[in-house]
């Protein structure tokens, strides 16, 4: 009893919009405990909404279509699935009332074309559309396979599914198991290094294991399927903490977590305050630092050091040192930390200065080399070297040189 | 010929993740003039990989996968394509080496499961894959038929499409009769407004003009099909002239252009410097600044002002004012403004302090309420109050706060 998500619009197919509502539905199915193999994307075109539905039918029991269903001739939904089951189509006039109602509401008429909405296939049970013009529909055109239609604006959609199809799939006797998942969040580790380790886990059926990577970090996503929520937390704990004992100081937090809110909960709880010294991340640290709500208990502020100037006026840095030793060093990097530190009278601070690229790399100092900074409460500076990769675009070097300055202060503020 | 895209990825399929691939493939494949009727989602399955192709194959005659080229056994989409042609894999001894100078780089050594990386069927020529450590591959498994494969990682797709199929599909005789697009983008005017005084250009079937809006800023796009880009831009520009008289100085910039990058042009041509002072955005501004490779010709740097004491000891301003005014007040916008410009000897300054939300908001100042400083050439300096709205979230008024800023200076350095 798999269901399917077919989304109709050209609009799709031309990458005018981002398809939300298909990922809507599937994290919907997944918490109801709904399997769901496949998604489909088809234009507004009548043959092939035809071989779409053959496709699906052949392979899940349940059709669940967003889009095409509005008032304009391209919307072709409804008639595409009445047309393929050879079942007449049939006026609703309650459906007709509620939209000239509807109109009325907001001063304007009711246009001819809005009475294509209030057609649906004989047999089929209405969904009633509270906020637009486009009822959708429930409906079992033959025996063990049920077609639910919505619109595909996706606030008509998401109080659609709350309101009726929810209720539908649990008298069909879904959501008696839902899937519930924790992710795990790893930093300093590459995924292929990690997966190696806990690849014993990854054919595990309940929970499953699975890891995902992007931008520097690695997670795993442990998903359990059980009647209750604490049920599944019953079964995801063990592995939780197993995998964790694995990747020891790698792992640094779950679910919602992010280096910088983690980070913000380690200096909470020991009452001390940070601030920054940024110079190619150009205040992409702060930003992610203030992105956590309450973070002014304990990040004061920084400075943005993108000239030399600024680092020698603001920061303390020795003029000779940038001289010498050039603004991306491990000098430079250790005198931003201990002049932005002294300067906003903080326990402890960080400083970026980097090559972010895509211009001004050397063969000694290359795209991609970023010299991180932290001064900690006892008086002492390091400077580390990190070489991100002059293959990496500025953007991600200029991410990566953030959280790994937030996640270098994460195992200091953790040792 | 047409083209499907097939998405692999459990992910998906749950939910964790937008489908995002999929609208950039269909914005591009649109641009080259390759016909798109289809769009599948499938999970890391074999069966169900085999089944896709199956299908695809049937409608389609050029399929582009994304998703599962990873290192990790869930990574099937190369084994899978190729044991539905019945094809062996070959190991590419160049893919390795790669690899682990890759990891060399970043000083960290390959794993064992990296290798399944450099396995391709055989006869399938290599897609490098600078930013990554998975190739794609284009294969005409069988006349008529094309596969390429990308990486699910967003930023490695971009790379990869841009530099090896672009080209691969102009080869196949694509993109003769192509769509050229430009893009016109616009601030301080809401879509609806915007749509209101362009509306009699929808209907326009070569170029078209649709309207698209997001974080507060409005595109218009105007798409052109034609045998040359020449071509599409003379059929382009009289448009595009007719809504930039009609929409006057909130048409801020076309394609490319961002509200950051059009500030650093009128900056850099009149030689003139700024900074940045940032209470609420926490370094989002100058993050934005220094995005635009170059940005140091005239950005000199900032104060991250998040604590009020370093409002006052780095930007000097009045402890009176706080304590009468509060933080978000305009006089401490104007007082920071124009002590970052004094401290850091600039031409320009601009200050952000505000309400970022979600607590914090009082009666008199409400989430969203943003106080923009700007400090001029001329030792004038503005402070200007924005209501960005309490129904907001956090990130999104950082955001806003962050790009009204930037419009406010463009529109002092263009009048």
């Amino acid at each position: 009893m798999a269901a399917e998500v077919i989304c109709v619009g050209t609009e799709l197919l031309l990458g005018d919009i981002l398809n939300s509502n298909a990922r809507y539905l599937a994290i919907e199915l997944a918490a109801l405990g709904v399997p769901h193999f496949y998604q489909t994307v088809v234009g507004d075109n009548l043959d092939r909404i035809h071989s779409a539905i053959e496709i699906a039918c052949a392979r899940s029991s349940i059709l669940i279509f967003t889009g095409g269903l509005g008032p304009t001739p391209d919307d072709l939904t409804t008639e595409a699935i009445a047309s393929y089951f050879n079942t007449p189509l049939v006026e609703h006039p309650e459906v007709i009332a509620n939209i000239a109602q509807k109109f009325a509401q907001i001063g304007r008429e009711m246009t001819p074309s809005n009475r294509k909405q209030a057609l649906q296939p004989a047999g089929a049970q209405l969904l009633p559309n509270p906020s637009g013009t486009a009822p959708g529909m429930i409906w079992q055109p033959r025996a063990g396979l049920t077609i639910l239609t919505f619109p595909g604006v996706p606030r008509e959609l998401y109080r659609m599914w709350r309101d009726t199809a929810v209720l539908f799939l649990k008298t069909q006797g879904y959501g008696q198991d839902s899937i519930y998942s924790r992710s795990l969040h790893f930093f300093g580790v590459s995924e292929s290094a990690l997966a190696e380790k806990v690849n014993y886990l990854f054919d595990s059926t309940n929970p499953t294991v699975a890891p995902y990577a992007g931008n520097g970090q690695v997670r795993l996503r442990i998903a359990a399927k059980a009647s209750s929520e604490a049920a599944a937390q019953l079964l995801i704990e063990p592995i939780a903490t197993e995998i964790k004992q694995i990747a020891g100081n790698n792992y640094f937090g779950s679910d919602d977590d992010t280096l910088a809110s983690v980070v913000g909960d380690l200096l909470r709880a020991r009452g001390q305050t940070l601030s920054v010294a940024e110079s190619c991340t150009g205040g992409g640290l702060g930003r992610l630092l203030t992105e956590i709500p309450g973070s002014s208990d304990y990040f004061m502020g920084g400075v943005i050091s993108y000239a030399n100037r600024v680092k020698i006026d603001l920061l303390g840095v020795d003029p000779a040192a940038l001289e010498t030793e050039g603004a991306v060093s491990e000098i430079v990097a250790r005198q931003m930390a201990a002049g932005v530190k002294a300067k906003l009278a903080t326990d402890w601070a960080i400083s970026i200065t980097g090559v972010a690229g895509p211009g001004g790399g050397t063969d000694a100092k290359p795209v991609g080399l970023v010299y991180i900074g932290i001064a900690a409460p006892d008086g002492s500076v390091e400077g580390i070297k990190y070489l991100l990769g002059s293959q990496r675009d500025r953007d991600l070097i200029r991410l990566m040189s953030a959280a790994q300055s937030l996640d270098l202060l994460r195992r200091r503020l953790q040792s």
